[in-house]
C-alpha cells in the first residue's frame, strides 16, 4: 500500500484497503472555520447535539478575522457560542492566524493521522504524513456527531521530483509548474504523494506550500513521508506518539510524474485558472495595482524573509498597494522581532493581522474593476479576489515583492 | 478677537471679523479621504479642471485601507488618478494611517492657519492653534478649485478646565464630561475656545482627543491657544512660519463653562448619544462583546501605553475581541518598537493596519446584532459600529483595556 492507503485502512480498522473501495474511517482531528462552521453547525443540530469528542474538534475564526460585516459577526458569535455549549477548548477567536498554519503549530497535526477540514485546503498537512483532506459542512456535521467518515480510496499519482531548488526559486513554483503539467482536473480524487531529493531535503514551510496546492489540481489529498525537518518540527512542539507512516517500495502507482527542478524560472500562475502556469519571462512587465505576500500557502516566515530579503532598503512603486500578511500571530511575532515587520513598514508595505486577508475577496485588499494582483496565494479564479474584470497572477514571495516595487511583474533574479 | 476671529480675519484679509458676519477666506490646507475624494473630484470637475494649488492640498486613503470591498478599490483608484492627474504629491496610499494625524505628523498643520478637510473630525487641528473644521464635499470641490471657502463667523464659547487628571483620567474623560454638560446640539456652530490650567499642561495626545470631539458638541470647530507642548512637536517635525494666535484678554464670549477634573472619574458616553455620559461606576458591570482602542480620537501613542500598562502581563477575556489600532504607521512603529504591540499580543489583542478600523463599522471589527462594544472612538450612534441593535460604550483607553480583561465594563483605577 501507499502512504495514504495505509493511514486510512488503519482508521478503518482494516488490515489492506485498495483504490475505489468505499471505507468508513475514525477521525483523528476534525476542523471547521468561522465560514463553515455555521453551516456545519446549522446541520450538526439535525442529528445530533452532543459533539463525538470536544478535544478532537478544533474551530478558528480566520476567514474574516475581526469580522467585516455585521453577517460575519453574526458568524463568529455563531461559533463562539457552539464552542462553549459544546466544552471545545480548542477555539481559536483572537487572530492567532490561519487554519492550516495555526493547526500545526499548536501541535495538533500529528504523522498517520486522519485529518479533516471544512476547508478545500485542509490538504496542508499532507506535508506532515498526515491524511487530510477538505469537505463540506454537510460532511462535517456528520463527522462532528460520530467522529466518522466515508471515503472512495483514491488512486494514488506519484510526483517525483529530483533537482536542487535555485536562488528565488521556491516550493511555490515546484508545485504551480506541477499543476500547470497536470491540470486543474488532472487529479481529481487521486492521492499526489510527492517523492523525490527534492521533496526530502524541502524545509516544513515549503513541503506546506506544495501539499496545500494539491487540491489545485483536483487531488484528494497532498501527502509526502515526514522527513527531518518534519521531525525535528513537531519535536519543537512536543507532538508525541505518532507514525510514520511510508509507502511500499514496489507500490505500483497509477500514474508517475518526473519533474526536474534544477534550470526552473519562477513559474506564474495566470488568469484564471491555477493551471495556466507560464515561466515567469513570458508575462514580465505586466503592470500591476496590488501585491499580496500572505495565505495558507505562502505566509510563513520563510516566505517573508525572501521577500524582506527582495524589500530592504527598497520602496515600494507608488501606484501599487503591497499588503503583507503573516499566516499567523507566531509567524507576525517572529517577523516583528527579527526586523521584517520593521523592513516591509519602511518599504510602504501595508501589515494586516493574520488571518487570510484579502486570498477570498472578503476584505483587506479587494480588487476594483480591471486592476491586477500579483499575490502569494492559491488561487486565481475569474472574480475571487473582487471585481470580475480583475486579474489575479500567483507567484512565490520573491517574485511578488520585487513586482512590488517595480509596478509589474518582475523575475527577482535581476 | 478670539483666536479662531482672528485667524479668519487674517485669512478674509480684514482687520476684523465679528459673530454672526459671512466672510470669505483663502484656505492653507484642504484634506479629503478616500471615503469623501470621490464625491468631491465629481463635483470639482463640473466646475474645473484644475486645482488651485496641488501643493496645498492632501488625498489620504484611511477609512477603508486596504479596500474592503469593490466600490472601496474603486474610490482608491479614483483618488490616485486624481492625485497623478493634478500633480498633488501629498497623496497617501500606503496605509500611513488616519487623515488626522498624518497631517500633523508630516508637518502639515501651523498654528495660526485655515484647515479645511472633508471629514467632520478635521477639528483635531484647533489643538496646534490652526482653524480647523469639516466640510462637505461640495463645499470641498470649490475648495480644490478655488482655495477659497466662506464661512459665517462662529460666536465663542470659552471652556476653562481646571485641576490635575488621575491616574487613568484622561483628556477623553475632560471632553466627554464636557460634552455630556453641554449636549450634542448644545454649541452647534459655535467655536468651543478651551482655556485652563488643564489644558495649558495638556499634551499633544490628550489636546488633540479633545479638539478632536468637539464636533460632538455641534461645534464648528474647537481650539487651544498653542502651548509647549505643542510648540516642541512642531519644531520636532521642522515646521517654521506660523503664528501662534491669542485670545484678547479683555474677550467677551457668548458663554463661558467652568470644568473642576480634581475629583473626575473615568466617564462614559453611553448608547446612542455622545451627550450621554455616565460616570463609570453606573455602568460597571455591563457584559462587552469587542473592545476597541485606537481612532482619530485616541489611537496616538500616549493611548496605546495606557493600554500598555493596564494590559500587561494580562489575557483578554476568552469572549470578547480585543482589536487595537495604531492611528498612524509612525506610532504603530514607535509602539512596535518599545514592546507595546508584543504586550499586546502577549494578551490576546488583534493588532490592525494604522487607519480608522471598524469606527465607523465599515470593517475590522462590525458588530453582530445585540454585540456590545466600549471603544476608545467618538461616535456611539445607532448603528454606527454595525447591527443597529449592537450597542457602543466610548471610554478612555486605560477603561477600555481593563474592560477587555474582565469581560465587562470595569474602572482602570480598582
Amino acid at each position: 500500500m501507499n502512504i495514504t492507503e495505509k493511514i486510512l485502512a488503519k482508521g478503518a480498522n482494516k488490515k489492506t484497503v485498495n483504490p475505489g473501495e468505499i471505507i468508513e474511517v475514525d477521525v483523528d482531528l476534525a476542523m471547521s472555520h468561522d465560514g463553515t462552521s455555521p453551516p456545519t453547525i446549522n446541520t450538526f443540530k439535525k442529528i445530533s447535539d452532543k459533539v463525538w469528542d470536544p478535544d478532537k474538534i478544533v474551530i478558528i475564526c480566520d476567514h474574516t478575522v475581526p469580522p467585516n460585516t455585521i453577517g460575519s459577526a453574526e458568524f463568529h458569535k455563531v461559533t463562539r457560542k457552539f464552542a462553549r455549549e459544546q466544552g471545545i477548548k480548542k477555539y481559536f477567536n483572537h487572530g492567532e492566524g490561519i487554519c492550516h498554519q495555526v493547526l500545526p503549530e499548536f501541535g495538533f497535526i500529528k504523522p498517520g493521522s486522519i485529518v479533516v477540514g471544512a476547508d478545500s485546503h485542509t490538504c496542508t498537512h499532507g506535508a506532515f504524513g498526515a491524511f487530510a483532506t477538505g469537505m463540506g459542512a454537510t460532511d462535517m456535521a456528520f463527522v462532528f456527531a460520530t467522529g466518522k467518515t466515508w471515503f472512495r480510496v483514491p488512486e494514488a499519482f506519484k510526483i517525483n521530483v529530483e533537482g536542487k531548488l535555485g536562488k528565488y526559486i521556491t516550493a511555490k513554483d515546484v508545485i504551480l509548474n506541477i499543476i500547470g503539467e497536470i491540470g486543474t482536473f488532472g487529479a481529481t480524487y487521486k492521492t499526489l504523494e510527492f517523492q523525490g531529493s527534492t521533496i526530502e531535503q524541502m524545509d516544513v514551510s515549503g513541503r506546506m506550500t506544495m501539499c496545500n496546492m494539491a487540491i489545485e489540481s483536483g487531488a484528494k489529498n497532498g501527502i509526502m513521508e515526514p522527513n527531518k525537518a518534519i521531525l525535528q518540527y513537531l519535536q519543537d512542539r512536543n507532538v508525541k506518539s505518532f507514525d510514520v507512516v511510508k509507502s511500499d517500495k514496489d507500490y505500483v502507482y497509477e500514474k508517475e510524474y518526473e519533474f526536474q527542478v534544477d534550470d526552473m524560472e519562477p513559474q506564474i500562475a495566470c488568469p484564471h485558472n491555477v493551471d495556466n502556469v507560464e515561466n515567469i519571462s513570458k508575462v514580465e512587465g505586466k503592470t500591476i495595482n496590488q501585491a499580496f505576500i500572505g495565505s495558507c500557502t505562502n505566509g510563513r516566515l520563510e516566505d517573508l524573509v525572501q521577500a524582506g530579503e527582495v524589500l530592504k532598503g527598497k520602496k515600494v512603486h507608488e501606484d501599487v498597494r503591497l499588503i503583507i500578511i503573516p499566516a499567523s500571530a507566531e509567524i507576525y511575532r517572529q517577523a516583528l522581532h527579527n526586523g521584517l515587520i520593521d523592513t516591509f513598514m519602511d518599504s510602504g508595505a501595508i501589515i494586516c493581522n493574520p488571518g487570510c486577508g484579502p486570498c477570498l475577496g472578503g476584505h483587506m485588499g479587494v480588487l476594483g474593476s480591471k486592476e491586477v494582483c500579483i499575490a502569494t496565494t492559491n488561487r486565481n479564479f475569474l472574480g475571487r479576489m473582487g471585481d470580475p474584470e480583475s486579474e489575479v497572477f500567483l507567484a512565490n514571495p520573491a517574485v511578488v515583492a520585487v513586482s512590488a516595487i517595480y509596478g509589474e511583474i518582475k523575475d527577482p533574479r535581476g
